[in-house]
Order: structure tokens, then sequence, then C-alpha cells
């Protein structure tokens, strides 16, 4: 048995997510399907994070099982290959052969996503469906001062998706930043795991910040209320990348 | 007489060029349509630079002439709320009143390029249609150097498409920078006007030089030899952007 970890790019506005659903076509299936076509192995492949519908990756992590022993450099340029035959926009941008304890969701211990927000009065032209689009004006300053209260170990249930499975909602917040770059507004977060809907339940609550109808002391007594009726919008998915898995 | 200047920001790939050509649809149309839409008025939008098919802008400029009077406001957000429902990646980012010795062509004294290069071995996934693919490592610095002997007032008939209609081929290049970033190569370059190709024929011989097979004073000779054919490949449309344009 030969496993392969691979680090994967994806534009996810095809996709109903990483999983496949009744509704419509999952990155893995086009992923496993390339598997397939490469080497004939009907592979389940693992990732590191399940991203949702519109949820972008610049380094989702997976792992699947051969039978058959390939180089790195194979493994990446054959699955590539019939990636770009089925025209979806996914492309493995690294290969490496791992051992059997390494998995790729329960081998994690960091995980760092990026939210992009748009914020201008013109919708994007270049960048439909890969930002929020926040026409109101926002305070990036005052978003990543009140950013520090939901930094370490909390009860984030206010951020957290109803139909979230996770035992706890304690997580401990390593990193979560708020900085303009010119029209942009990048919110970069890490942390070892996320509940369901956490990082885009974070940013909607972080806008709400941005406009001035929320000040820090409001975000902490969200968080202390342990309630999701208090928290933010969940922001689109559109905005949302997992940046870089960490083992 | 109204005239209006307004700065347009565009995905180039639904589109056959700025102009509407008979195979297909020009963003000239899709904004007339938007204008029409908006006040009624059948008015001819002109732009700086008539970019190709699939060639993008962050920084078109065109102007128009409208005999009704709206303010600047109304002008950029009627319009873009008529593209927005056009369904087509193109959006007003600025309008101003002008006078008439305005024009959007015969005004510019400078116009500014950016072209991107992704440099790596996978296909682009995230930015597929916005970058050119070159899977050989470039060497940015080595393009950077060379990229000094196109600098200031020469005859770029090497660089020149075939059917470029400019009277003469002289063209005077005020900047023209190569930068890595991470996985992407940027080229930047400006001046106050660009023959038919240029920037595209540029990139493609920087690579080249990037790739190692055409040395600094390689390009020197395929500049002065003003010869399209000595000249580089054109680079694809999907990497080019209007940034800006000065006035």
């Amino acid at each position: 048995m030969n496993r392969y970890k691979i680090i994967i790019e994806y534009d996810g506005r095809p996709f109903v997510g990483w999983q496949r659903q009744d509704n419509g076509l999952g990155v893995q299936q086009v992923v496993e399907a390339a598997v397939f076509d490469f080497c004939g192995e009907q592979a389940t492949v693992f990732c590191a994070g399940r991203t949702d519908a519109g949820v972008h990756a610049m380094g989702q992590v997976a792992h699947f099982d051969l039978s058959t022993d390939h180089s790195e450099d194979t493994v990446r340029d054959a699955i590539n290959f019939h990636l770009v035959r089925s025209q979806y926009p996914v492309q493995v941008l690294q290969a490496q052969k791992v051992d059997e304890e390494f998995h790729a969701r329960f081998s994690a211990n960091e995980r760092q996503y990026l939210y992009r927000i748009l914020n201008r009065r013109p919708r994007p032209a270049l960048e439909a469906g890969r930002v929020w689009w926040v026409p109101v004006p926002l305070d990036a300053d005052a978003m990543n001062d009140a950013a520090n209260v939901l930094l370490g170990n909390h009860d984030f249930t206010s951020f957290r998706a109803t139909n979230c499975q996770a035992k706890t909602a304690v997580k401990t917040l390593d990193e979560l930043t708020v900085e303009r770059k010119a029209e942009e507004i990048h919110i970069k977060v890490r942390a070892r795991s996320f509940l369901h809907h956490q990082v885009r339940n974070m940013a909607g609550s972080l806008k709400m910040v941005g406009e001035g109808r929320w000040s820090k002391s409001d975000l902490q007594d969200v968080l202390q209320a342990r309630d999701r009726a208090r928290g933010g919008q969940t922001a689109p998915a559109e905005g949302l990348y997992l940046v870089r898995v960490g083992y």
C-alpha cells in the first residue's frame, strides 16, 4: 500500500463543496476521477478541511492510497493531466509519498484561511465570485483591533453554524488579523481547527465592527453570549480561501 | 452637450476585445447598451486603448457625450446597475464630468500595463484565464536586467504586430520592470503609447531571456534588427491588464 499526500488548488465556483452532494459535483469526485484515469484504481481521497460550496483553496491537503508505486512527480503530473482534461479548475501543486501514519485530516495541527472583502462602491468585475463585495466603507483598523477579543481559547458558539457537528464549541484561535490592501480587506485566520462556518461567521461579525455598528466590546459581548443568534451574518463563501494546512 | 469620462474594470474573457467584431461581443457594446438603458441615449463610447480579445482592464478610460446632465455618482451607479443586469464582468469605477477638449484616446499621455506570468509546473486553477502559464523556470532577475535595453526611444518593429497600423514604429518606453512575486512574474510597462501587440511581443521576448535561451545582448540584437520575425512569440492575451491611463 502506497499513501500519497497532495496539495491542491481549486476555484470553488463550479462545486457544491469538497464533498459530493445530491445536487452537484464535489471537488473530491473530480480528483478521484483523475486518480482513476491515471492509474485505474478507485481510491478515496480524504481532505484536511471539507470546504463548502463556492469556497476556494490555495493549499487544500488530501491523501489517498494506491496499490501501485509511482514517483511523486508522476502522481502530480498525471493527475493534473486528467484534471485539465476534465476542464474543472483544480490542480495538484505538490505530491509526496507519506507513511501510513499520515492522515490529511487527523494529522493536521494547523489550518490557515484568508477571507477577502472587496470594499468599494462598484461591484467586482475582475474578482467576481472570488471576494465578498461590501460597498459600505469599512474601518479595517477597528476590525483588526476588535479581532483581538476572539484570539485564544474560547467557546465559539456565537460563531458556529447551527448544524455544526463538533462535540464542543471550544476552540483556540492562534491568529486573526485584518488588513486593508488597496480596495480589499484581508482577514487572515489560523487555528488548529475550526467549527463549521466559524471563519465566515467571524468575518460577518467583523464587518459589523468595520461599519461602526458594533464596538470592540460589543464583539466581546457577542462572544460571551454563546448564542449564534447574537453573532453577525455568515459571510458568503466566495470570499473564503483555504490557504495552508500544517502538520 | 455633456461629456463624461469613466474608468472601467473588466475581465476580458467573454469579449472579442474592446471593439465589436463580426464574431462576437465587444466591451464597448456592453457599455453602450448600459448607457442606453440608463438614459435612453445612443452614445458612442471612445476608449483610451483598444484591448484585444481576452485582455483585461483594471483602469481602462473612456468618454461619451450625453445631451442630458447627470451627477457623476448617478452616471457611475446607473451604468453599473445595468452592467450588473447584463451579467457581463464590467464595472465603472469612477465617472467624471469633463470639458469637450477631453478625449479618452487623444488626450492620454501615458498608458500602464501589467503582464502576469504564472511560473510553475501545475497549470493555473484559481487564475485560469488571467495569467500566462509558463512551466519552465524563468530567471526574473535576468529578464529585468535585459529589459533595460528596451527602455527609451527606439524603433520597435521587432515587437510590432504585422497588421499594426501606426505610421511609425518609433516609440518611447518609460518603464519596463520584471519582478518575481512568489509563483508569478510581473512585467510592468509604461509609455505614452504602444504599437499593436507591443507589450505581448515584449513579454514573449523577455520569456526567451528568462528561459536562458537569449542573453541581454541577444535581446539588443533583436531590437536592432527591426524585424518582427526575429522577435519572440506573442504572449497570450490572458496575462495582459490595462492598469492605468494618465492625462
